[in-house]
């Protein structure tokens, strides 16, 4: 569906082109598995080929936010490997992220937008595809739908919305479509498969005795499923 | 003392005049006096003729925070009141706002100041000499030291520097001063006297029976404090 033109969003359509993102897109967590840090996580990430990696902590300031953000920056810097930082546009800013992620309870993403320009990266998190729709309407770069299946991670993620509400949020909007939600290695072809074009692992990844080779793994699953989505198969 | 020269801060002076800077700074709080919202403060210093106004609502995400400081910035529209936002400068670039007050955990001042340009007013919380030095030196516009006197309304604040810390902070920097933390009606001369270009209150505005009176009040206090310094008089 094509945007409208709110302030700030004159093209139509972000720069940020959807084969940029495809695959696997980390979000780090520092309390799921102790002794791993944000930047440990980023930077198996970044070994392993994700598409991006976005920095996620409610619970630090913006000093210590700003610390860790460059170091995570540091670590992308010169790869694919997109930074995006969850909720904190000021603190993207501040260290020149690529981009910023945001919830519905977030600054809205017309905002968001409208300070960042038009090349940032301006993810947002939708449940549903009149949510998808308005996420695109309001300048997104992609839109995030779930949680998919059932988590423990977001204890405020609400229900799931299931494989169909990819497939429908794929077929009402023209910006990539990232699933998240309770996706690990077994499921996560059926979430390509379904029409997204990257799987967002949290715990799947940090918890993970080796979390380089657990992104390897999920990328190769997610290939299976995007490939046979690709030529219609089962 | 001459700031240096950080990344975004190219003129050694901040173009927020000191002159922009007199008087009563409220800044506002929803908890301290149910039924008061953020806009019913400021909507009061602005009648007043209040110098400035900070909304700080630690407990807000976002969208709430963008919309009610959208609110604000219609209130303060057209008049001399600066509006500033507290620690989210993504708000205060997302609604226009007149800049930023920072505290030691959040985004650093030369960042902010990076982020922000160089009109744009970043003031930084400071509790001694050195921090109001530091903050000066990465490009703040005004410092705010304190907790002058004991106060209830932040429980982090810390020990009273006392008027002393005014004074002495005063002749250590260029940008304005302004004193926060258990300041009244009672006490506003005597800050005055000590060298604070600016008052901040919180409890002594929120919680007064009629606000604007209490900011008009609050403001003739602080008057002749100022007086009584600028003649040398006790």
């Amino acid at each position: 569906m094509k945007p409208q033109t709110p302030v700030g969003w004159v093209c139509g359509f972000s720069l940020f082109e959807v084969s940029n993102l495809h695959g696997i897109y980390v979000v780090t967590d520092r309390e799921l598995c102790p002794g791993r840090s944000h930047l440990d996580i980023a930077m198996a990430a970044v070994e392993a080929g994700a598409c991006c990696v976005q920095l996620r902590d409610k619970s630090l300031g913006g000093r210590n936010l700003v610390e860790l953000a460059k170091s995570i920056r540091c670590a992308v810097m010169g790869t694919k490997v997109k930074f995006i930082v969850n909720d904190r546009l000021d603190v993207a800013l501040a260290v020149g992220a690529d981009g910023v992620h945001l919830g519905q309870d977030d600054i809205p993403v017309s905002s968001a937008r409208a300070v960042m320009g038009q090349t940032a990266i301006v993810g947002v998190s939708v449940g549903s595809v009149e949510e998808a729709v308005q996420g695109e309407n309001d300048g997104a770069s992609y839109v995030a739908v779930g949680p998919i299946f059932a988590t423990a991670t977001k204890s405020d993620a609400g229900n799931p919305v299931g494989l169909e509400t990819i497939t429908a949020v794929k077929n009402a909007v023209s910006v990539p479509v990232v699933a998240i939600g309770g996706i690990g290695v077994d499921n996560i072809a059926s979430v390509a498969k379904a029409g997204a074009d990257a799987a967002a692992v949290v715990s799947a990844v940090v918890c993970a005795p080796d979390m380089v080779e657990a992104v390897r793994a999920l990328s190769r699953e997610f290939e299976k499923g995007f490939s046979a989505r690709c030529i219609g198969g089962n």
